[in-house]
């Protein structure tokens, strides 16, 4: 265990990672570099700073990532309308990779021979975390304390802070009994009363959406203007990719918008009870879905929809910095060229509605779809061959006696 | 035009289809046998008898279709998930293969050489009831008056209707400017003021829901029991297949579930704005999910959901009488031996949450997923052996010197 | 039928396209402009010239497509690994776009309102040419006199020749008795004998190799130099695109490579029994995959693999100037960056062997993959958590009682 | 190590599983009950007894499976065309789970907790033994000696040998310089100078084929009889499965049928060069595309194309016994219920040339497919509105200006 000199950990200033910079140390006996990230987690990341150097950190590094993270990560993941089995929208899966990359620069900057993080053995996290980071930098060494050290108990780690001067009142609040995760795409809840999949989540669990219930009793309206596949401007006024996310954030949250409770499949093998708000993220989703039904061809849209669980697969299993998920991108992004204009949503106690779209790329064609009069933009008798043409393998197979049960 | 002795068709008992009784008589000098059947469309069939015979038809079939509807084709279609275009639940898609089969049956009983239905030959259900026909009958003649007949304005078919005396006041209430369509899982709504996909829906227009404002201000829990992917109860009490969809389109419309604001691609090639009401289908995809999410194995659930597009397509352009459809089928089937077990939703104000799901064939283990200490079920040190071999051919590429953009 | 002013034929030199000129001549009462290219059939396309102006043809183009042919659909169609149904290589699909968009250039430089073309109503060649003619140009019109006029048989063909003065003895030759098509890619075989697919095609129906019986007793090796996925060398020494086909199509014939005797599905709906010789073609395809086989990541490589069949059917149904093709496209091409290297095939009396293959772009790595000791490149011990990971979802349900049958 | 108490081992008689029985003995104290099964790989097992009862072995399983595993594993995977990355018949990988159902039915028989096997940790074929194992046995321990022991030198294995009187003289023939192993599916080659894959394989490196250019002057021909995508006769002679494939190896080795020479992508990570004799399998794979060309609907045959890639890598990964393979091989067995009629199959110098094929349940309409006359079984007319319509959605986007690049 002695041959690591240097190792760069992602450190969120919290219990759990103030305890691996101690026990790196004495482990590995070896220099701890920290990195903190503002990945819009919601609580501010520079008082990471005064507990790292308490802790005898003296590399620190602390990042604003938030807009990377939404224009490089979240937007392209959109792009192909992802969603996991069906529901998640895969908001700690995405933020992973750039929390990998970042820290193999830092690994290159510092010359550090190792990185380290928080994650336990049981979840997607470490995977996402530790492919990146080997696609990245083949070579480095990964530290996964949770895999190694004896500290699998509440208690343990108390008595080993205790032993080891580390104040466990960095949070003054109670102890939340859920696992939780933020960033600017959602916020996850797990653990606790979750682990029965029968059990309702308690209302006071949720923290970034009003109930419902609570939301207002008159529903908002939002305009949402795409370029290229990507929400450029909201209500009209243009806005960087951290900004609009905030934004759809804030409104989606105050009128109930984003809760999510599933059971999902982790990627180490076991079936896990997981509870979302994604605010932003879900009216995105649909809104996004409704610019492209005016603007994208129906193959095109059909063959990405087509593609889209294998590259939710892709993504929530760790495989972001793979190059099979950088192919499929560059279709992804080939097919948004023209997925510009602007969706109508109207938000309402906990549910998105779409309400218009509109786009000077527009492939709706009035003329052909109406119900009147179309002035001979087309010939109902095409139909009639295009229907026998495609009927006739199956009309061959009846004739043989091919009978269909 | 002479050949045809006797044709059946798909006659509503409305305006459009008795003007085609009449014109069948006149250019084809033949007998036409009706066929009305109720598949839940909300209106009586029994009037269409005396219609019928208004108009000198002497063979009228009318059939009450409802459980074999839902039994035999919605659920089958849910058991897959299925959602067109990542929305549109196929309400009237699914409802057409039946016609077309019960169309074909009649024309084998009464020894008809053709068929016809009232579908326009702009629009998808031209070629689900044609394709059906052919795949069923091939050698049948299908007769598409709206592709063959000058009768393509409004002022033209009342002429027509004068000259013929056709009673033009069937319906006594104003003539609705939208097209329609109704069965047991859904209505829908098109042209009017809906053909520019911009101009937001009247709530009037809606039929079957109320407005999410108009919804009750407490949430109604439901509790539904799956077996083999079917629900086949609801609270406790067992139902029969059209009881279950019935039940959940009168209790989801109630707390305005299910409306849907869309623009789709028609597969004889246009865009299409449609709205849609689909109460009872909005609840049944979201529990099915859920109930799939606890006993599916992961691998069984994903390939299902990447061949969903595909499914999807083919019940949508109407192959559902095809044999790919069926090949399909047989695996969707065999998937669903284990989708036993409970599910509890909470509809409120035009939103679904699942918020809790139980089986006796969970695959959910609390042993191996808990945070506590789960007793030796899990060896979190198998993940390091498992992220290593995943990354092994992304590491060996960064070290020949491939580089990630 | 008057409407018609100028209409550009892609116009052969042989019987049939020559009575299309008189045809539109006559029925149209239009000027029509020939097209005849150069696409590598092996047949001199300057006699074509005389015989259009013997028809009173103004306008002629006749060009030489080969360099494009091949760089811009045969080499990208290739970089797919493409197949059709398992077999077919494509080869008369792939010229037909090129054809169609070069009627379209021409049909834009001479302002004429409407394109033409030999093929039947029965084929997918109709399908490709106007596909692609519409896709490029929406309004033109296409004349397609099969399936239009009532010379459809060789006795009425015959005797509007001799109404018409044409010359029937434009090829002195006997008239094969199959249908053929060729181009660089292949030459193809229908009709005759080989409509009854039990009948073995005879021997001198093929013309483009000798059967492998009549092949060298001693084996040809070939070394082919790739570059992003195409081949740009043989045996070191550089060509362009089409001289590599040729040059291959030449080594691959005088061995006996590149006969198919197929049953193949038509986007029409029937089948259809064909034979092609596509010796360069089968040489590369095998070629491709050898040299992809060590400069390919694996998961690229599947993901190709699952799309092919798809891509195949874009081509054969006459898809290449779609979106989706485009966008697919983006994704291949993507993929092939790395695709360099040499591969060495070895022929022999109809079969083609891949003996070898090397690369600076090599993802085999022999000090992982070796037998022999590896030095620590690989821990054995890794591979225990791997499958324990990958197991576990089967071992939960096995120990919930799930049977597997 | 010592909780183990019997253990069940795949004990070939060959000197590696032979140390494999003393070191189990020796290190985990426990009683080893070998198995050796006959799965057609050409040498005899009765020997094994002998052997194992020298290393003190009480209970010997020994078992001829020939027959099962045509009939159950070989013939299945057929049925689908299955072929890995382009090339690879998956030989081995069919095998293994066939081993491992039975490792599992003998130690559920003698009451093991344990079984082990002799694969080592860089291979497939460890992954295959275990998932099967697990997925049939949850709780059963597996010792895999290869990832365990330090006798990873062939130095270190033979002073064990000596030091534990193991006869090294097993085989009296020179030590092959590959590893190899063989089934009636196929005998594969690895390692050696085989690693470098650029190096052309040595002539005398094959066994089961004669080279191409010693296969005889004249070709042969067979004719299979298909029932239900199986072959069941050989030139009108009914077989069973396994006598099937035995003469189709004899025969096809016998002309130089069924060498392969490639690089492919193992599951653990790494690329690996192997050379494959597969003489029936070859044959059966071009056979089997051949009857479905006649007999399979065609969205049906692209469907199970284009899930091909997917089924064949869940049996190269080891998926065998997943609930995900029984799926999809649902599909795949409903699909060939019409999979019936003969091929004729010429077999010359290394190639499989199919020249005919016909069926009772053929789906080839000569009367439609005929460039005869076909006496109105197509309309030609009715592909104008085929294409037509097909291409709509394309004509609506240039309309609207979009630029095809």
């Amino acid at each position: 265990m002695s041959s690591i000199k240097k190792v760069v950990l992602a450190y969120s200033g919290g219990l759990d990672t103030s305890v691996i910079v101690k026990w790196l140390q004495e482990n590995y006996n070896c220099e701890v570099i920290t990195f903190t990230a503002d990945i819009g987690q919601g609580e501010e990341v520079e008082p990471a700073r005064a507990k790292a150097q308490a802790l005898g950190v003296k590399q620190i590094y602390i990042d604003d990532l938030r807009e990377e993270f939404v224009r490089d990560f979240v937007f392209p993941m959109f792009r192909a309308n992802t969603i996991y089995e069906g529901e998640y929208l895969l908001g700690t899966s995405i933020a992973r990779p750039l929390i990998a990359k970042r820290l193999i620069e830092i690994a290159n900057e510092v010359g550090a021979d190792a990185i380290s993080h928080g994650a336990t053995g049981k979840g997607n996290d470490q995977v996402r975390f530790e492919l990146g980071a080997y696609a990245l930098k083949p070579g480095i060494k990964v530290i996964a304390p949770w895999r190694e050290w004896d500290l699998t108990s509440r208690e343990t780690l108390m008595a080993y802070c205790e032993r080891n001067n580390i104040p466990v009142d960095f949070n003054k609040k109670k102890k939340s009994p859920y696992s939780m995760d933020a960033n600017l795409l959602h916020i996850s809840y797990e653990g606790g009363v979750l682990e029965n999949p029968w059990t309702e989540a308690e209302d006071d669990m949720w923290r970034w959406s009003v109930s419902p219930e609570a939301a207002p009793d008159k529903a908002t309206y939002l305009d949402l203007t795409y370029e290229k596949g990507d929400v450029v401007a909201i209500n009209g006024e243009r806005m960087s990719p951290a900004t609009v996310l905030t934004y759809l954030n804030k409104v989606g949250g105050e009128n109930g918008v984003g809760r999510l409770d599933i059971v999902e499949n982790r990627y180490v093998g076991m079936k896990s009870r997981g509870c979302y708000e994604t605010p932003g993220g879900t009216i995105m989703l649909r809104a996004h879905r409704a610019i492209e039904s005016i603007t994208l061809d129906r193959e095109v849209a059909h063959l990405k929809d087509s593609l889209m669980p294998k590259y939710a697969e892709m993504i929530y299993n760790g495989y972001w910095w793979s190059p099979e998920r950088k192919m499929m991108q560059a279709m992804i992004d080939q097919s948004q060229e023209y997925v510009n204009g602007e969706v109508r949503v109207k938000l309402y106690k906990g549910a998105v509605h779409v309400v218009g779209r509109r786009s000077a790329d527009s492939l709706f064609d009035e003329k052909v779809a109406t119900f009147e009069d179309d002035a001979g933009a087309y010939n109902q008798k095409d139909a009639e061959g295009f229907i026998k043409l495609n009927a006739l393998r199956m009309r061959i197979a009846a004739n043989k006696g091919r009978v269909l049960k």
